[in-house]
Parts: C-alpha cells; sequence; structure tokens
C-alpha cells in the first residue's frame, strides 16, 4: 500500500476509535489499561524476543552503544514499563472535568467542560518503552493514538503493539485506540502531520532535527519541546552556599536531562568572591567551565560562565540565549527576584530553588508526555490535562439569541 | 528593504517592545488604551480622508459593492471602533493571574500564572476597523503585535497606525508595541508566520484561503477559525414550537454569521409533522430548501435538510459533515440530549438553545478576537485570556531535587 494511502486508513480508523471512546467512563478505561498490563507481561517472551532481535541487527549495523543502550528494554525497564501503565490507573481522569459553569441572562447555561484531542499522533525515537507510556496517557484522556517509532526498534513496537491492542480488546474497547506505523518509510511522517481532519495533534518525543522536520511539514497542530538551555544566575544579594548548593543540584544531578543548567550567570560585584568557589566546586564534581558557551545545551558536566552587570542583564542574557525552558535566579533582593519571574520569557522561573523540578512528577501532575518549550496550548511539564481540550456545553430551555 | 528583511527587523523591535510592555500594571495599559481613543478621535479627518482615498480607489478598480463597503469607515463605524477601545478599558485584565498555586512536598511553591504571548501577528483583510479593535485587544494582554491589512485599505490602516502609536507615545508606552506591514508584498504574510522565535502567534482574521495560505506556510502556531458549518437537530422527542424558534433563530436572525445553522437535521419519525410546519416557516421568512447541501457553509437565507434515523446518526452526520463550529440538539429527552452533547466533537454544543450563541460577549468574555475551530490552546469564542499564555513561577528557600 501507498504511504499516502496508509495513513490516511490509520487516520479513519483513528478518528472512528475517537470517536467510540468517548462512550467509555474512567472506570471503564482503568480496565482497560490494567488489562494492557496484563497482556504486555503475558507477552513479555514474544516482546523480549523480538527485542533481543532489534538490539542484535543494531549492533550487527554498528548503532552507538548509547542508541543500543536505549533500544534495550531490560527485565527493570520492562517492570517499569508495565508500572507506569498501572499508576496511570491511579490518576485522576481529567475527561469531563467542568472549568467553569456560567447562568448568563440570555437564559442559557454554559459549562466549560475538559474533553479529548481526539486523535493523537506520536513520533519517537529509540525507546521501545515510549510506545507504552505514550499510549496509555492518551487513553487514559479517551485519544485515540497513532504512534510512529523508529526503524531500529520496529519488532519491539509490532510486539508491544500487538499486546496492547490484545489488552484493549479484552477490556472492550476499540483496538484501533491504538495503532503503531508499521512502515518505516520516511514520508509516513510527513503524512501524519498532514491529516487535516483525520488527526487533531502531533507530539514529537525525539531530537531537534526530527521536530524541524515534524513542524516544516506539518499542517496540523504540534507539540513540541525544543533543547533546554537553562540558566542559573547568582545575583551579588545572594545567599553563597546555597547559590552553590542550586548550581550544584541543576547542573550535577541528571546532566543529560533537559532541566539541566547549562550556563551559569554571576553578578559582576560578587564574581571576585564567588568564581573561586565556582572553581573548586567544579574540579571536585569533574564540571568544565566554559566562557564561549551561550545558547549551547550540553547536556554533559560542561557548564558555560559569564557575568553580568546586573539582573537585568541577566534577563536580557537568558531571553536572548536560552530556550524558554527553565531558569533561575538566587538572590534575597525580593524585588530583583520578582523582576526575574515577571521579565524571563521561559515556561518555568525559579527563585531560590533548581531549575531540576521542571518535571510533571514533580509539579504534581502525576505523568508527563513532555515538556513543552511552547506558548499555545500547553507550556512546560505536559501531564494528562494537557492531552485534553474543552468545549462549550450550553443548555437552555427554548433560548434565542435576542 | 527586501520584505524578508522588513518582517525581521519589525519582529526584532515587537519582540523588544513586548519585553517592555511586561514592566506596564493595567492601570498603566488602560491609560494608554484611553490616549489610543482620544489620538484616534483627534485624527479623524486624517483617517477619514484616507478611507476615501482607499474607497475611491476600490470603486475604480471595480471591487465588488459588498467589499467596497466594508471597507468604507463610516462615522457610526468609527464611533463604535473607538467606543470599543474604551470598553476593553473595562474588562479584567487576565495577565499576572493566579490560575493556581501549590506548595510540593519537595519545598517548592509553584504558582501557574498568566502571561502575554510577547508577539502576536494579525493577517485580516479589509476592514479597517479589525486594526485598531485586534490592537487594543492584544495590549490589553500586554502582546506586542504586527499588523498586516489588506491592500486596499493600506491608506486607512496607514493612518489608524499613526493614530494609535501617537496614543502609545503618549502614555509613555512602546510605540513599537503597534507596527503595520507598510507593504502590500504577497511575500510579508509567508514572512511572518515562518519568524521562528520573533513571532509567538498568528491569527489570521479573513477567509478560508487566507488561512489556508498562512496554515500552508507556517512553522509558528496558527490561532485559525475555518467556516462555521452548523445544525440543529430535531429530535422526535422535540417540543415543536421551541423546534421552530431555535431554528428560525439559527437561521434567520443574522445568516451571514458563522454561528448561523446550515443544515436542518430532522428525526425521521418526526418529519411527517415537522417538515410541512418548516416548508410553511421558509416560505415565510424567504429561506430557500435544499437537500443536497451537506457540509455547504451558505451564510445567506439557504438551509440544508435531511431527515435522520436516531440521535446516532444525526451525531454522525454532524461530525462528518459540519465544521466542528456549533451544533444543537432539541428534545425533551435527557439521555439523547447527554449523548449528543459528549459525542458531537464541536467547540460549542447546544441543548434547547440557538447556536447563535457562540459569541465572546454572549458567553461573557467581553471581547472577542476570533472564533476557533482548533482544538489546540483555543476552541470557540477566544477573548482576553485566549491571548495568554502561562508560566510556572517557582519559589523555594535553596529548595533542591532530591
Amino acid at each position: 500500500m501507498e504511504v499516502q494511502e496508509l495513513i490516511h486508513e490509520m487516520g479513519v480508523k483513528a478518528r472512528a476509535a475517537a470517536g467510540a471512546m468517548r462512550a467509555f467512563s474512567t472506570e471503564r478505561k482503568n480496565e482497560a489499561l490494567l488489562a494492557i498490563a496484563d497482556a504486555l507481561e503475558a507477552a513479555k517472551p514474544q516482546i523480549d524476543a523480538a527485542n533481543a532481535e532489534d538490539v542484535a541487527a543494531a549492533k550487527a549495523n554498528g548503532l552507538a552503544p548509547a542508541m543500543v543502550d536505549r533500544l534495550t528494554l531490560t527485565d527493570a525497564r520492562f517492570k517499569s514499563m508495565v508500572d507506569g501503565v498501572r499508576y496511570i490507573v491511579e490518576l485522576p481522569d481529567p475527561v469531563g472535568e467542568a472549568i467553569w459553569t456560567r447562568e448568563r441572562p440570555s437564559g442559557i447555561t454554559i459549562t466549560k467542560v475538559r474533553e479529548p484531542f481526539g486523535v493523537i499522533a506520536v513520533v519517537f525515537e529509540s525507546r521501545p518503552n515510549v510506545f507504552v507510556d505514550t499510549a496509555a496517557l492518551c487513553l487514559k484522556t479517551s485519544n485515540a493514538i497513532i504512534l510512529r517509532g523508529g526503524k531500529e526498534a520496529l519488532r519491539s513496537n509490532l510486539a508491544l503493539n500487538e499486546a496492547v491492542r490484545a489488552g484493549l480488546l479484552k477490556a472492550g474497547l476499540p483496538a484501533d485506540a491504538v495503532q503503531l506505523v508499521g512502515t518505516t518509510d520516511h514520508a509516513a511522517v510527513a503524512e501524519l502531520v498532514r491529516s487535516v481532519g483525520l488527526v487533531d495533534v502531533a507530539i514529537p518525543r525525539g531530537g531537534e532535527r526530527l521536530i524541524r522536520a515534524m513542524c516544516e511539514a506539518a499542517l496540523i497542530p504540534v507539540l513540541k519541546h525544543y533543547k533546554g538551555v537553562c540558566h542559573v544566575y547568582v545575583d551579588d544579594k545572594a545567599n553563597l552556599p546555597m547559590a552553590l548548593s542550586i548550581l550544584d543540584n541543576s547542573k550535577v544531578q541528571r546532566p543529560s536531562a533537559c532541566n539541566a543548567a547549562e550556563t551559569l550567570l554571576v553578578h559582576e560585584k560578587l564574581a571576585p568572591v564567588f568564581l573561586p568557589m565556582v572553581r573548586a566546586w567544579a574540579a571536585d564534581k569533574g564540571v568544565t567551565l566554559h566562557d564561549d558557551g551561550a545558547g549551547v545545551e550540553y547536556l554533559s558536566l560542561d557548564l558555560n560562565v559569564a557575568t553580568v552587570p546586573d539582573v537585568d542583564a541577566a534577563i536580557a542574557y537568558v531571553n536572548a540565549n536560552g530556550s524558554h525552558h527553565s531558569d533561575a535566579i538566587v538572590t534575597d533582593d525580593a524585588e530583583r527576584a520578582a523582576k526575574f519571574l515577571r521579565d524571563v520569557d521561559s515556561a518555568a522561573v525559579y527563585h531560590n530553588a533548581s531549575t531540576r523540578f521542571t518535571d510533571g512528577a514533580e509539579f504534581g501532575m502525576g505523568a508527563e508526555i513532555g515538556i513543552s518549550t511552547d506558548k499555545l496550548h500547553a507550556r512546560g511539564p505536559m501531564g494528562l490535562e494537557e492531552l485534553t481540550t474543552y468545549k462549550y456545553v450550553v443548555r437552555g430551555d427554548g433560548a434565542i439569541r435576542g
């Protein structure tokens, strides 16, 4: 089948499944998630075998060890993936929640209600557990989902897809609420994001190149997460041990995370005192300091350091060089803190706290499908609520407009 | 100057103005809106003269009378435009509003706060009053705006732009918070919607062709309103006088509006009784009935009529042929109503009320920049709140992630 025809057919099936999904209560959806968890456990031998084939092929093709690692579904990862599905059962269901209700003088009562999007397309890269994780979040919010994974994980994803759909069927939900794009043809991604009327929103879960390619091709909305170039600004009115502790946590706790700090900004008055402390800390923790890394996303134990004359310059630096993700000020000056929090144009802005907190679980959302650096619809961590839209439900007793 | 360079330069200026706008309180913004209203009144002779030139040129170029009418700034329209600016002063300012605050066990306090987008690009067609209306809404929400109007209204828009910027300057706000694209080069629109990093969102205020062209070219998010193909479904358990009254209001009150009904669906059991009533009403009101108009946006006294066997078929018809705008069911059966309200995938769904209520003012939003048929960010009428995004403001006392 041609790719265009294939994606169109999948979209039509997904749209029908999305329509059917509206009828299922939270209880029925939770039963289906539990059935999926069971089905995954029952299919573990087949999934493991498929994954082993993918890993062997990846090694034979000379894939980088980091990629091979991501591809590998260890027993621990398998368990954590299945636990994740059961955890989503426990989370509150946003669908049907009333955001507000208004009675209007015209005689109508308006309720703004959270609704599923309908059909979500997710394009991800090598980690097969993303398939299950994403499918579970979309099902919990009554959405149908079309998934497209990396070609090196195709066998694993096909096995996971089979188990998830078996779980859905067993629970009496439409199997087509979850579909995997089975072709590795690159044109499939472009077709997906051009499926106006069939796919409501696309979510890339991968690197910058994937995201850019999807945005270039897209006619439907794309919820995206570009890079995380996060800053810690240490003001001259900072508590220095606190500043060093926040810097340490922001940079070292998990340098590969998008909410890890990449640049330290220091008030120039403080530099003679604080920079020697930073150098000692860097030597101790194995952090390499740079002075030419404005805007660089290291994702490693590297840190760009710059001095600024005041908080205004710090704000300007962050807005010009950052990625509008997570940025922190460390200061005891309330006025400067307020200015930084107001004027830094980022999804999350911090006062005397680590940038590492930008995370669905840390924010109390329970689960996270990604962190948006966009400003439309979702900004920052995206949980279940961000996988919904809303509609206005209007009730009258024959009300007409005057 | 090349169009690309021109738009880039405007984007840079807008971005700087957007940064400055964050510092102004609601009071200062309201003062600026009042200054703009005064400046418009002071410049009325120049604006009228420019508009007269546009109208004369349009007539000379053989523009359709409806287009010439839209282009014309009558005294009444001028007054209503200026009154509109003063009215926006009275509306609550969403910027800075806390959506929620959470204290987390980790020691951080998170507040989700409404924020301006930053820079909004609006592309509109022939009505020059849209320039002022849109600029006022964007300024009230601390956004900078780049406007691009129809080429036939360029002289009018230039005069309006001058007055609005004079008002801003007088109030001490950055004039570059409002900029008009002064070239009629068509490439400017494509450049605007490709200004990643400089323009945060684009809003077309015009017809389907404009919207499609913008979406095709866009790399930035577009908040759009396609057509309004709205339905009234009359169930066999409907109150017939109520059904006729809702149909009449939905179709006849203002047929050119996007929330006017285009299709009447009638339960087949009811057809023998209700259709004769509809025919008599249509003859009385000058409505032409059609039986081949599924999905057509008439915007006139034309109405497509179809019968359906039950509420499920009505829902399927609406979802397949409608534009996800506004659709109504008339019935006394609570269960069927609930199903229709849940399963019709539209921005506004009505039970025993007219589709004509889908409107910012009728919904209690005060003002409206458009009606979104998208599902991302804004669905249905878009008021001031929909011109904002949000950020997470996180406060700690040295909190680090464990």
